[in-house]
Formats: C-alpha cells, sequence, structure tokens
C-alpha cells in the first residue's frame, strides 16, 4: 500500500494510491496519516478499503510529508563503504547517528533553498525508514517489526557546515527545506526486503548516484535496532539510512556542488522518485 | 511570570505561580502551555490576568514539561571555557551544536533513568532559553526578541556514549529522562540579563557546580542568533546553553558518574529548582 498527503502545505489531506496509481482521498476515514495511523491495526484497517469506493483525487497536487507530526529525523552517516571512502573518513565501526531538525522536511518535489552564502549544498539519496510501533531496546531480530513503511528521502547537506563547523554535523543537515520526503510512504509488507533496493540520483539529467541498499554497512534492521538502544522510536519518527557514493564531495577531479536553477531527480526502486529545483536563499522561499 | 504544567504525566494543566509561590490553574483560559501561547500577545494577556481570579491549585502537584509540545531541544556545547578545560577539548570558536532528543524533555523533579549498562551517566546545570517567535536568520542585537522565557535544565549525558562511539554527540544526550525542565517558565522580563544568573548543582548534597551564566563563552542572544542560521527556530523550541565546570567528566583526581539511588538537586537564580533521584534501568522506569 502507499500512502501520501496532498494538498497545499499545510492543509494536506490523507490518500492512498490505487492500483492505476491514481489517488483516492482518505479524508473520510482518517483525520490525517500520522504517527497513530501507522500501527498495524490501522494500516490493516486502511488495507482493508476497497479503494475505487473512495474519492478520487483530480488532477496533479503537490505531494505534502508523507507522514504528520514526525517527532525525530533521524539520520545515520556513512553507510555505505564507497561512501565513507569518497568522504575521506573511515568505514564506521557502528552506526554514526546524527539529527535533521525536524522542520526541515517537506515534499519530494518542493524546491529546496541554497543557504545564504552557502557553497557547499550537497545532495544524498537515502532509503527512509518510517516508525509504526514505539521501539526501545529492540533486538535486530524484531526490529522490522517496528517499521511501518519506506520513503525516499534526500539528505541534503552543507558541507563546510556539517564537516567545517564543529565536531556535531547537526549544523549542516537541517536547514529548513532541506528534508524532501515521499511522494509516498510504501508500507513493509509491499517493499519487501528493504536490502535488494537500487537507488540513484541525477543533477541536471546527468546520473551521479546509482547504488543499492544491497551494500549497506548495517542493515535497517540493525540500525533500528542501534537506534533504540540511545532513543525511544515513536510512530511516525523517520530514520534515514545513508546514502551510496556519488554526491557532491565525492566528485572527481574535485568536488562540485549545487547552485541555484540546478534540478535534482532521485528515487529509489519500489518507492517512486523525487524532482526538486534548488533556488536562492530568500525570506520568503524558507517559508 | 512563572509559568507551568502540572499533573499526572500526559495529563498536565497549565498554571501561573501567584505572588505567594501558589499555582493558579489556567485551564479556563488557554487549553494547553504551547509554543503558541508565548508569543508576545499571548503572553501579554497571561499577565494582565488577576491570579486571585484563578483557582487555586490544591496540595504539591507534580511539575510537568513547562512547554507542551517542543519540537526541538537544541544543544550546545563547550559554552564555559572552565569547562571545555576539564573535558579536555579546546574552547570552541563558534558555538558547539548538538542536539538532545525532544522525547527526553521530563518534568524537574521526575526520576532519571540510568541506561542499561551504562557506566558514564553525568550531570550538566544549565540554562534553558525558551523561544516565543519564530526565528530565521535573526541579528544578535534583535535575538532576545525571540525568547519567551528561561527555565533550568539538567542536560544529562551519556559520556561513553557521547565522546566514545563515534563523531557526533547525539547518541549520549537524548535518552529517555536525559532532559529534565522546568519547574518553571519565567519569562523573559522576569528574568533580566540572562548574563547575570548563579547557577549550581549537587550530587546526594555536595556541592560539585556552582557558576554563573555571566562566564558564558557565547552569550543568550548570540547562541540564538548563531542557531538561527541554521534551523529555523519555532515557538515552544528549547535551547540549552551549556554547562558550567563540576561535571562527573571533570571531577579530580579522577572522573566519577551517577549510580542509582543518587539524588541530584540544581538550580537558577530566578528560574527555581529541580530534584532529581536517579534509578537503575528497566522497561517500566523509561515508560
Amino acid at each position: 500500500m502507499k500512502l501520501c498527503r496532498y494538498g497545499a502545505k499545510g492543509a494536506e489531506k490523507p490518500a492512498l494510491v490505487d492500483a492505476d496509481g491514481a489517488l483516492r482521498d482518505l479524508s473520510g476515514v482518517i483525520a490525517d496519516l500520522t504517527g497513530a495511523e501507522l500501527a498495524p491495526d490501522a494500516l490493516a484497517r486502511l488495507a482493508a478499503l476497497d479503494p475505487a469506493t473512495l474519492p478520487l483525487v483530480e488532477g496533479t497536487p503537490r505531494y505534502g510529508v508523507p507522514v504528520a507530526g514526525s517527532q525525530k529525523f533521524v539520520a545515520i552517516g556513512l553507510n555505505y563503504a564507497d561512501h565513507a571512502a569518497e568522504s575521506n573518513l573511515p568505514i564506521p565501526a557502528e552506526p554514526v547517528v546524527f539529527n535533521k531538525w525536524v522542520n526541515c522536511l517537506q515534499g519530494a518535489n518542493d524546491p529546496v533553498v541554497i543557504p545564504r552564502d552557502s557553497k557547499k549544498t550537497d545532495w544524498e539519496v537515502e532509503l527512509g525508514v518510517v516508525i509504526g510501533t514505539r521501539a526501545s531496546y529492540v533486538d535486530e531480530a524484531d526490529a522490522l517489526d517496528h517499521v511501518a513503511g519506506y520513503l525516499v528521502v534526500n539528505d541534503v547537506s552543507e558541507r563546510h557546515w556539517q564537516q567545517e563547523r564543529g565536531p556535531t554535523w547537526d549544523k549542516g543537515k537541517g536547514f529548513p527545506t532541506f528534508g524532501p520526503v515521499g511522494p509516498w510512504l510504501v508500507t513493509a509488507d509491499e517493499v519487501g526486503d528493504p536490502q535488494q533496493l537500487g537507488l540513484w540520483l541525477s543533477v541536471n539529467g546527468k546520473r551521479v548516484q546509482d547504488g543499492s541498499t544491497s551494500t549497506m554497512i548495517f542493515t535497517v534492521a540493525q540500525i533500528v535496532a542501534y537506534c533504540s538502544q540511545f532513543m525511544t522510536l515513536e510512530p511516525g519518527d523517520i530514520i534515514t539510512t545513508g546514502t551510496p557514493p556519488g554526491v557532491g564531495l565525492g566528485q572527481k577531479p574535485e568536488p562540485w556542488y549545487l547552485k541555484a536553477g540546478d534540478v535534482v531527480e532521485l528515487g529509489i526502486e519500489k518507492l517512486g522518485q523525487q524532482r526538486q529545483e534548488f533556488v536562492a536563499w530568500s525570506r520568503e522561499a524558507i517559508g
């Protein structure tokens, strides 16, 4: 099942995607697609609906963040060995955990703002994991039971802020608009093995990232179990699981970064794709 | 004005503290003390109330988190030169920014859970800043206009997780119960200059921290302005501004840390005080 939220920013409505790829409005069934609606029994109720009985959404509305009210946006760094190498950083012995400020979350195709004076705004296609049930000290064997579904994430990053402005990474990861997610949350049953998904990203039509979640250092199950030792994961929380090689920082013969007017497209097998225009900073642009 | 939320966890009601130190229930005035109620005009409406007309709260109820629904819990590291020295870390050239997972926030006197297998659970008395109006790219001169008030924070930290488990600090700062705040939010007008506040912390009655916000490396105004370059601060967000010397990590001749049964008391001039019993980990204890 593919679930989404559509409509103008701040006024999104829940929907599901039917077999023809059309949106079917869920407003008559649930008030919104919150973390509470991602529990197994709540998802089972949605899955039992006949989409043909739900109102068809006309036109091509904007996609919002597929889940409302996420409390955390956890991120894993250097989770593909080749990306660690291109970043000139050692392969981590255990997951690197950092934070994206949760109000950087935005719809899959919304413009991304290059911060004022930024010189190193970069891209990262990543598999995002959405938590469905509270997870605290869970074992790897049970971890996927806490996952409601998956979505595409562009873990937009300002490298100067991330790497050259102090010991933590959090400065460079949560600028407004730096968290495109979606277009859909695809439920775990429809995705199957999260470690067998191709993922790619292009800048202005040039393919720069082309990988597979099969080459992750730490699997989704390991990541969920690991994070749950340090924090309590809540329904609706999003964990983004690291990026394969090919980010701007790793380009040869030298790094290059995004500028206003660039168009980034990215996608993950079974999860759909995103398209973002990168725009110059202005107060209006960051909302 | 001193504002708080009192009652059982998850069922707190808003209140203000009257001139006699008694709680006066605000449930008939506002639904809850959310970020939206911290805007200047909203605070002015509360300040115009005659506390004597509000219901007196009987007994000595639990204090909850003074503001409901905070979206971010931002933290500043190494903001007192002597604390940087005791941590064997250089004085930062600009603020160190990290994250405390927002669901570690809890009431001022709630028990704190020592994580399973933790050997280095430590204390940090800190001045917390509560944002009242959205702040994005604000200048230092305007920054305090975005502050609704202040509160006491114990920035509880697991040092092994923070310092020895990868390049970021976020693992060691946001375990459940690691964010006692309050008991009150004291509005900025009542606090006056935030750089002239004494702050202290005792473990089992032994005074270990005794400092003043006058020795911060970066002032509250500088911190708010700085953070607003990297993220959009929202009403209700909490920024905790670093700790003076005297944490467990810095004890001589060698560090010592908290164990089950220890009692930590801490306070800040004008902002009240906290008392936490540290307890052993159990699934029940972390809620």
